[in-house]
């Protein structure tokens, strides 16, 4: 961290700094320039929020932080790639994974129905929700533990893996006996004691980014993920809240470079809650695979009017099918695949 | 609702849209018009999607939500402003509510001290935080149950009665075994196990606006406690996050007279988190007392440059001592009023 | 328009409602439902402000615009795609075009230098600017008129058709004088008077959105453009202001299918712009083409550590010829093309 | 400026860096810590954009701008508020400055009908827009200079300073000739050729913030205005553009203490295009009174309901009148002054 002092600050200024840095059990180098001075803060680990701390005295113009807060989410630690298998999808690699399914399990049927269509046009994972968040008390909230046991005869049937969210530390153990994986919602994004059950669950993890999360906020969430010593984080951009509302969230897709230029963790994207409506499903994936995600997550649904949730942006099985050899095709573009069954082409 | 048909959409187009709706048990009234056809909807209640359902319909241009979403919270059911007490403050009344004290619980006497201090230039309720939220997982998290003892006995002594922050649904029982007023963070805002359990555990809530939570939203979260019989919420505004970074977040105070113009229920501001900067705390106190808000909630520590949290955005004790005699004078000058012990001048 | 009467509203605030619509020249139709009064506007034209005229009435719940307010830009008239030649360009067509050249011109060496290596690597267009808009003014501001040479120079030698921005009306009639596409900056795409002139002059005009433009402002934009006579609008998304930093801009990926459904202009993307740096450029380069886009602009230097304007942002000539035959993969891939030349191969 | 070296990065790598800084006639002050090196740039003037220019470097982290962009806008040369006289208006002082009137000049009966009714209610200058930019072309633009004579007109009579807003280079003499202060519009903002214009133009100017206009970049635009010799700028706050849509725009009432810490130049907050709607207006007016705003400029007409533009958000001769005490009393309460004529009161 280095601070940066006032033109002209003297020492009665810069000796108050230097005392509270060495009282924290760091240390000092000082380079006093021509007009100003600054204040190198030496040793670890630097509490989180010092640079706060510091900002404070008179005579500080500014501080800077160096290093990054996160740090089992960097590069700095773990220079490869993290890539970790679920099911038949490996996570992380050079395929691209598609994972797709309903907005909320409703019903047997339409689960099945569904895993077996999306299964067909490509997708190796299988999503649905069984409890849901809504903004509204008023709306249907997923059909509990009844929704998981319909997600894992799906799996059952058809071998796809399984994601789906957990809202609440309480509901860790229960979900965990059915899912592959534990999806977090973008509303959930910093509720860090879900974040650390989780953590401690030994299944992967899908952290959705926030509404109004920046790219580091979203690090530190995986972080506390990972500080529980579960290094299996994908993290999902799904949009962000912008002024702009012919889409229902704005989609970051320069989210995906810019989190693996920073991370070693898989990108994936959600097109379904970026658009918010159905046409603009299928260029947003197109586009989230062009720029270079490591996977997506799709909603699709047998009879999209009649959704009980999100039937505005799922796709039907027509439409989904008609995607994926298109998606496959840009992830050629680019030097990576995404694996279609025989038979599904454009 | 009402649904606009796109120009010339034949009955062929309509009549799906006039099926789905009897579907659930509504009804419709048409209007045709010389270039398209308006369908009303009859009947109550309102799928709270509804409009979402019906937009994807093709021959539909625009689907018109006209009753507001949230209904607890609205003038429509309670035409008279809620005002409640908890200890000695009026909550929602003429007299503006003061709430002051330490971002965490840090020890007996640095809470003791606070108390002390703030009760004397006019706070009549005392925040401190047990649990806190940290964006990283590496930053001081609170002394917990700890921290909930400390508060009571600062309230023995001082007559204050105390808000801390409650950040899951298996705290919320040993939160209220101690609290007057369950705080939920802005990260927490959409967390709807946890609006529901504080909906179910008989004390005043204060809700805290999420970064990006647009205000109808914020209501309908409102709605998930009030759902639970719980009339008691203050809505505390505490900044959003937009592209300016001069503030640590941009103190929305359109926000005051917008929500009173949509609810009966109080509203609050926390100058504190919009500012994140000591200097701008007290515009931005004056500021909100000026716009209207009922009330607001104001960090103070006896050593801001030490504070193990929020030190930067802190008071110390002769700021806040100054302050208050200016946020009466701003008050008295809109026609509220906020007691200051005698002796408090600016 | 439709306007939503407050339930209840009786006649006697229904009349003065009814009453200015038909000062205005329009007329009404009413439907009265059960609960409350739908006035319906009738006739054309519809006054632009009318909803936030009679928003104002008391017993106006809410006032609905049903007609866009754009014309020209908009599908209802013109049910084609807008497709012009410019030089070798055809745009608006199958073939994604791509544009490209350095953010200033600096010299007739650095410009012509550049127009040779983007029209090897598969380019059809050539940018440069000539007149600078600059945060601050103690910034290079380009060449002026010296600039118009050299980018007139090097369509000579290329035969690579021209755009350069223009800032002032004052200009037009110069830059006209050489360009064959005139660039509106970001900074003024509101500035009227200046969207008239060009729409005057004869050539085609490139739009660049606003860094808080709304889609239908934008396309308002245009329509300024447009009802001068010039049906020649290209529309450029190049990132909007959001609260993210990672990025020196958010590029709205999806502005590309949402313009498409709205209009029939060509949309392009400046993936540049909208990352500020390197290497995030090639990967929003190909997401915009994936998405749709019509086409690309992209800064090109001879040595982006020496430019006087957007070297962080820059491509060198090496990075482009590797990027271009990946767009053009990616445009095969969704069933579009973008010729390179021969012996351009990744 | 200081350059932030990645922890490891050797001699080859620094090296370039250095020289790239001696080629643009400064220095540097190396200092070698135990982990990374830090490049201090010593000597001036720096390139405005030397920090995106070093930044690309391969080895650097991260490059920090010590010295503000802006010179003149900023307290390091000008110790002193600016303070000036407009009229009766002492602008910048005390006195917290009143400026009312309509929109637009829609004839000289309403004019000097509101210039009689502001003055009478204590507004010292007089607004009114002879030259309207207008989101659609297809909305009233204003009467051109005919307005500017009526506004010439009503200060003759009224002894009102006026302000009107100019849109472009060409018609800043035309205005000139009329107007006491130049309005300088939002989305001209970064016009730099009008401010540039209007900096030689010898009369004060007022500077509306951008919709998405960071601090920092309007008082770069303050700097233009500045350097062409013109001290009287005055900056006004009207509105940012964020996700929330219940008032026309997000009022930043922070800005007002953020700019008074980084400028000497007088902040005036404009509520009425912030709040967009009438009941909001006087609860934003008296916020920013509050929050230290050095004036006020608000939306006044004889008939809201009729005028030609902005109706909606403006307050009729009534609103404005039982406004203005008001705001004299928390002018008051916070140790500044708005004199009111006598017989004006709550």
């Amino acid at each position: 961290m280095i601070i940066v002092m006032k033109p002209g600050s003297g020492q009665e200024l810069i000796d108050p700094v230097i005392e509270r840095v060495r009282e924290l059990g760091l240390n000092v180098h000082l380079s006093a320039g021509e007009e100003r001075t600054i204040i190198g803060v030496v040793g670890l680990p630097l509490p989180p929020t010092l640079d706060e701390m510091l900002e404070v005295y008179p005579g500080v113009e500014q501080v800077v932080r160096v290093t990054k807060k996160f740090k089992l989410a960097g590069w700095d630690f773990h220079p490869n790639k993290t890539v970790f298998q679920v099911g038949e999808a490996t996570i992380g690699g050079d395929e691209v994974t598609l994972i797709a399914g309903p907005c909320s399990v409703e019903s047997e049927e339409q689960t099945l129905e569904t895993a077996r269509a999306v299964r067909a046009a490509g997708a190796t994972l299988l999503r649905g929700g069984a409890y849901k968040p809504r903004t509204s008390p008023y709306e249907f909230r997923g059909l509990g533990e009844r929704g998981l046991e319909i997600l894992a005869a799906a799996r059952e049937e058809t071998g796809l893996g399984i994601i789906t969210e957990v809202m609440t530390p309480g509901d860790v153990e229960t979900v965990g006996r059915y899912t592959d994986i534990f999806q977090i919602g973008a509303r959930n994004c910093q509720n860090y004691l879900l974040l650390e059950e989780v953590g401690k669950a030994g299944k992967p993890v899908m952290l959705k980014r926030g509404l109004s999360m920046m790219i580091e906020e979203w690090l530190l969430a995986a972080e506390y993920v990972m500080a529980q010593g579960n290094p299996d984080v994908i993290l999902c951009e799904r949009g962000i809240r912008t002024f702009e509302t012919a889409t229902r969230n704005t989609l970051d897709v320069s989210a995906v470079p810019v989190v693996q230029s920073l991370s070693h963790l898989p990108v994936f994207v959600d097109p379904s809650h970026a658009a918010g409506k159905r046409p603009f499903v299928a260029p947003l994936a197109l586009a989230a695979v062009a720029a270079g995600a490591d996977g997506l997550i799709v909603e699709v649904h047998p009879n999209p009017d009649h959704a009980l949730s999100d039937g505005a942006q799922s796709l039907d099985f027509a439409e989904f099918r008609e995607l994926t050899p298109r998606l496959a095709a840009v992830a050629n573009a680019i030097g990576r695949s995404l694996p279609v069954p025989e038979g599904v082409s454009v």
